[in-house]
């Protein structure tokens, strides 16, 4: 992408209206706009972010054999009065249309997904079943604040497990425990499992999964073995939960089981959940399915959510320096900034222009700063942004069609032939 | 994909509630479902041909220098006001939060894309700019109907241009028309392009695009040349231009310049738009910029749009038999669809996984239909879902470790080796 066909509005000073510094970041750094009070426009730069995050996802999800779907965000309200739910007080959004129908703007789709169930699906043998999508939602959140992290209107990873016996559900469970950390893991994020309260959604078991930053929303408490155990390759789900980890409200240091030289206290946000909430919603809404015995039942249900949008913010809390943002490889908006430092010389320009279009045959993204800023503004701007590497082209190195190839996380520098840096940054076309 | 991992909901009966054979296909083909009028989920086989539609959108307009970014669903009403439309009648669901301030749920996104242009861009060295994003939408029809193509909610393609002079507009339009051949074309699509009303979003410029389809909503006529035309490598928009097109209700017979062996008369479906409207919302919100002379004007606009999952129907109206869909492979749920017809059989079931995993690794798309349901309701499935081939394995087949290959446009059938199918289907790895 050329700066010159993009929208990347750069703020020097830091915004007024941001208190966090992720919020702070990424205004400054053109990536997202507020319209009303917590409710944005991805902005180019932040919407390739988003993207990421949601392919991350994507890609773990279906490794764990789940299935992705898209249900609507207008609801009917009449499934919320079927569930019990009516309407979820406060934080939903409804509209009423033309023929005088109330909607709500969907805050969460457990009722939509149970009526696809139950429309479809009468047998045990079609289970077990993991649906998800990754879908916008609307919280009519009382005080909206922290940019992406507490808006209103927000993506979600939403997915959904259907049982027939708790045991079965008890593997879909700890699939999507495991898999949590996978994902976060994929994003730079070190993440803690806690054992949570099941809250509005109701239901029997539920964990919560809190982003460790310096800068977190909350405090934190856990046994320090839990670094190595969340982060190994192969996760050992009951290894993990026999750990000590507990949020403020609930740490007492009087029962706690970790030694004070184990014990790590931190900052943590709140980056997923998941719930087992068995018949809660499949009994009153009658999604039946026939058991083994061929008796007519309501399916085990789950719910697994992850803030997808949200994720952004965390990912800047844990990952950012004076300079900007710093973002993990996986999730930049683009994996080098192409700085041409004399722009309108002509050898500049000419081996800038051979150095984008080769990258981008090569499906490498680059994101090339060509317009007439001086130098200075546009490696500032490269480091705001947080592009992982900056490849610098001045007059010299164009005479000698060379490359400085600058690390945006040590600030280590090299001098590279186009071919060598193709070489290293070829990721998505091999 | 497994079909055991997935909710592909198969109906064998033409479904009362749908009239026209895109509607009816993908129901039966379980598509998509309804939750309230003209408004649907996308089930995993719809929302896979809604991403790749979209996919193919992405590319040609970032191939013709537009930007993606996305802006919210929910709008302030104030912006509304501001640009003069005010509300937009009845069609424009509302919505009032907690602290009754008015939201629209964007119907169209010209006032946010505005609003956003004029907090950011102040000269005309920033142009010329094409922002564009592809979002759900909501249009409150008073009689929603026909599936995908008249829903109320609905994904939609939005490019917004920004010109500093006619000229300069004119070279961004000229580009999006062109662009638009190239995206329906690349789905399979036959169009022919219509001057236009501007209708409620007003302006001076305006065409449509129609889909060719026997089972077209209304009727066109025009010059056959168009049909070479329009399919060119390279679209001449003069050319195409000068040639004679009309909707049923502006044809005249009396003044039709084409003469009658060189007259089509088809049916056809509205696929896209593309409007130019200088300064309607530029000048009401002032979205202004300082021109080459400095002085400060409104910027010259325009908005283009497509109507992505509207285009599955039509897609479905241009390509199906009696048997069912027939995707073109660029649009299609998946190239390939695996059909173990012993399933159970050692032998069937074991070559069946090597063959998917060897798929999957090489990163081909294939539907793995792994139920005990017997063959002959394995292969109507197929091909009622449009699956472009099938690879059939039985006992026989297993034993010499060879696929039946099935073309679904043709019935060709083929014997293949497991190197020989990955080879010929090798597309998004090398």
């Amino acid at each position: 992408m050329r700066v010159s066909q993009s929208l990347i509005p750069i703020i020097k000073e830091n915004p007024a209206e941001a208190s966090i510094v992720s919020h702070r970041l990424m205004l400054r750094a053109g990536m997202i706009r507020q319209h009303s009070a917590g409710i944005y426009s991805m902005l180019p730069l932040g919407l390739r972010v988003l993207n990421k995050v949601a392919d991350i996802i994507r890609r773990e999800m279906n490794a764990a054999g789940a299935c992705e779907l898209l249900m609507p965000t207008m609801q009917p309200i009449e499934l919320w009065e079927e569930s019990g739910r009516g309407g979820y007080g406060t934080e939903t959004l409804k509209a009423v249309d033309r023929h005088e129908r109330t909607m709500i703007y969907g805050p969460t789709h457990e009722e939509v997904i149970t009526d696809l169930f139950r429309r479809h699906i009468k047998s045990y043998k079609s289970l077990p079943l993991n649906l998800y999508q990754i879908q916008w939602k609307f919280r009519d959140e009382i005080r909206p604040r922290f940019g992406l992290m507490r808006g209103r209107e927000f993506l979600m990873k939403d997915a959904y497990t259907f049982a027939e016996s708790e045991e079965q559900h008890q593997v879909q469970y700890d699939r999507m425990y495991a898999t949590y950390f996978r994902i976060f893991r994929a994003m730079g994020l070190k993440v803690i499992p806690f054992k949570a309260d099941t809250g509005l959604i109701g239901g029997d078991q539920s964990h919560e999964f809190q982003v460790v930053a310096e800068t977190g929303e909350s405090a934190i408490f856990y046994d320090r073995a839990l670094e190595a155990l969340t982060s190994a390759d192969e996760i050992d789900v009951a290894a993990i939960r026999a750990r000590y980890s507990a949020a403020d409200e609930k740490h007492d240091p009087a029962i706690c089981p970790v030694v004070h030289e184990d014990l790590v206290q931190a900052r943590g946000i709140e980056v997923g959940h998941i719930f087992y909430f068995d018949d809660k919603y499949s009994a009153p809404m009658k999604a039946l399915i026939k058991n083994r015995d061929g008796v007519d039942m309501p399916v085990k249900m789950g719910a697994h959510g992850i803030g997808v949008s949200r994720l952004l913010g965390a990912i800047v809390e844990a990952h950012h320096d004076e300079k900007g943002i710093v973002w993990p490889v996986s999730v930049a908006p683009f994996t080098l900034g192409l700085v041409n430092i004399r722009q309108g010389d002509a050898s500049c320009d000419a081996w800038c222009d051979e150095i984008y279009a080769r990258l981008n045959r090569a499906n490498i993204d680059v994101l090339y700063h060509d317009t007439d800023e001086r130098a200075g503004a546009k490696f500032a701007t490269m480091e705001l942004i947080g592009v992982p590497w900056q490849l610098i082209i001045s007059p010299t190195h164009a005479a000698d069609k060379m490359i400085e190839v600058k690390c945006r996380r040590t600030g280590a520098v090299e001098m590279m032939s186009l071919d060598a840096v193709v070489e290293r940054f070829l990721v998505s076309s091999l």
